[in-house]
């Protein structure tokens, strides 16, 4: 049996992991276009702000090691063709090579502004490591940044822009960061912080293009007017790099990523798909989505490894417990906020509370507010969305399975909660935005 | 209507505020001994500790806040016996007074270790602010102390003692620190750091007894020999301060906690108890438990508050999760451990992880180890233990619903988890230490 992914990312790998635990006698081989597998491409804009030493300390594992597992991968290496029905895929330099299974991991790229001079020197879209190490030269020379949209890179990079002391102009589209998957209530907090740090914040404002000189960003033009820059620093949102995939006559959903059954298997019987190429069912709407974080990639990467090896194994719709750095603050959530509800026309009712982290006089206490959205039928959780000064991604991770498992409000209304004063408050928040939301309902 | 409320704790203020939120035409009066209400106890060993400046930052409400609120609290009072057939408590310099419902929120109080000496000037049990206040002043004289016992608050004032740098002794017949709570391998890290901070443990041994001179302490006798000490500071389990409820005929259970009903009635159907006093069924193994924390206290007074002013409220049984800080770690769980299992006889198996609390790069990235306890039937949680350096608090609460709610152990394996490099590793502990706990199942 052998299995063939391509694609050297966090699903990629957990492909390969998870295939070769499943049956230790697999041939497994990644072909990467990529010089590295096995970083963490999510520590790169901590490493512009400095806040990490090193891009080396971002590099999990040796590609000895991978040897020693018996994964062979195939470094700097581009995948031209796949044919379905001889099982084989046509790589540059090494012809056509032959498969049992295939398992596509092929990510994501930024959605390219369709806007002129985008081919300027100047203009960064964080993803890969080498580059990235390149880049951080460049940085030292920088003055004055644009960063174009506020994905979730986006803006960790404008916090790490600021750490270098660089003037940040952020242009979005949307009427606040992060429009689409957080509440302006919640996202507050971090706006403020941006302000107070001289950050010119540009809301409901295009980018329409860049302007260079000899071939280098000087300045990008937007809907109100010019800001002069060196870098452009391209925030916009992932879409899945599925163009392999699509030319070989594999289905493609929606969103545009690859559809999979629960199994990860494509609609050819033999290819599978995992991680950001891929599109998933959200587990409240079931629409499908595409593009979530470095751990459902991995995740994915894991179930359609098991499965390629002859094991059987099913991937859950996703409730997406999410959380980042954002200025000073972590903001998080789960599934919808208000905002994505509303558009979606679902039915709730919200309970909000502001909350503190530790007891109110303990060094370190922090302010933490959490907000719950509840269908009013089912009385099931159907989102929340939090920000504060510490704990965001373990009560997103709780959220996460309290609307997996529908656990009625009404309990969680009734939770009781560790009090002890250097750790934890007398009054849990989640309890008490559930409590806010019961009172409504 | 009047509700008397013999307790000025969590629980008793607790009983005031929501019998007011049910109805605000209810009279509402508070019998305390002390002089005052509504302040933090549990943040006394960090205020001895140096972690906070003063014992004014732990009062939470001033006295006036609660003649505001219409709630009549009478300090420095002490009752003396209750007539449950006049309906009518004695109280000390009032005479007989009458109450249509009567709370008990008497708290605890440490058991007393029945040997010699334990009336000597310099033995401590850590619990009144006012007396906090004067004991802070004797610290400063204090070389050697001995801590009898490793209860929660003792295991605090180790650390507290050590931060003022007085040489601390622990005796404690337990096998290792908290025995009756969490296992030797989650507790090993506080163990060890307590060593390496010199602190002399002595387990498996006992105080025997305490010497001094002219009525002030000079030493401890143990079962292995002497400690000289100035200091004794007794953390001795919580016994339920039930007496008058006795006295007046009320029942008791198994724990010497007043027994009562899920709505905190008592055996006579106008009396209801809440806080340490009272004794609640666990959740798991049915079995009474008394002297819980601060937040659990102030639950139970909710409950009793609202039934005593004519409303109705269940108080579901509990799972008690816990945490704390220990040495400089982060201890808790929920329910049980191995140690207590087995002593119970509940059958189980465990599923232990070693993670970290971001990614392994970013600063400030802590170990976290997470042991679950499952039962191999109905796959459902039974217990939790953990050990790590932040996001205890956060985890030992999402246990608690898991536990509560039945979440399966194969639905915890497969959990979404946030990860983002500043806030949360790419596998979550408490998902590996399930995934564990499947395979071995």
């Amino acid at each position: 049996m052998k299995i063939v992914v391509i694609g050297g990312g966090a699903a990629g790998l957990g492909v390969a992991g998870a295939a070769k635990g499943q049956d230790p006698s697999v041939e497994t081989v990644v072909y990467t276009e990529f010089e590295d597998v096995a970083y963490s491409p999510c520590g790169i804009p901590f490493v512009h702000g400095k806040e990490i030493d090193s891009f080396e300390r971002l590099f999990l594992a040796t590609k000895e090691q991978y040897v020693q597992q018996g994964i062979d991968v195939h470094y700097e290496t581009t995948v031209e063709s796949i044919d379905l029905k001889s099982k084989s895929i046509q790589v540059k330099g090494e012809g056509w090579v032959t498969y049992d299974r295939l398992v596509l991991a092929t990510g994501w790229d930024y959605a390219t502004p369709d806007v002129p001079g985008t081919d300027l020197e100047g203009i960064y879209h964080v993803k890969n490591i080498r580059a990235a190490m390149e880049w951080d030269k460049y940085l030292d020379t920088v003055r004055q940044a644009v960063v174009v949209e506020s994905g979730p890179i986006a803006m960790e990079m404008v916090s790490a822009l600021r750490h270098r002391g660089i003037e940040v102009t952020l242009v979005d589209p949307g009427p606040w960061p992060m429009a689409d998957v957080i509440d302006p209530d919640i996202v507050e907090p971090v706006r403020a912080d941006w302000e107070a740090d001289g950050v010119d914040l540009r809301f409901n404002e295009k980018v329409t293009g860049f302007v260079g000189k000899g071939g280098k960003l000087t300045h990008a033009t937007t809907s109100f007017g010019d800001v002069p820059c060196q870098l452009a620093v391209i925030g916009s949102h992932k879409v899945a790099n599925a163009g392999l995939a699509r030319a070989a006559g594999i289905k493609l959903g929606s969103t545009g990523g690859i559809a999979v059954d629960p199994q990860m298997r494509t609609s050819d019987p033999h290819v599978y798909a995992a991680g950001d190429c891929a599109e998933i069912p959200h587990g409240v709407s079931n629409v499908p989505l595409q593009g979530l974080s470095g751990s459902h990639a991995y995740a994915q990467g894991k179930t359609a490894g098991i499965n390629a090896a002859g094991g059987r194994r099913t991937h859950n719709p996703v409730y997406v417990p999410w959380g980042m750095l954002a200025g000073q603050w972590m903001i998080g959530g789960v599934s919808f906020g208000e905002t994505l509800a509303t558009a979606l026309g679902l039915p709730f009712v919200t309970g909000v509370a502001n909350g503190i982290t530790r007891a109110r006089y303990y060094p370190g206490v922090k302010p933490i507010t959490v907000k719950l959205l509840v269908d009013p039928r089912s009385r099931r959780l159907i989102g929340a969305q939090m920000v504060g000064g510490e704990g965001i991604k373990e009560r997103a991770d709780f959220l996460g399975i309290v609307a997996r498992t529908g656990v009625p409000i009404d309990t969680l209304a009734t939770m009781e909660n560790v009090y002890s004063p250097a750790i934890g408050a007398l009054n849990e928040p989640i309890a008490m935005a559930a409590q806010a939301a019961v009172a409504k309902l």
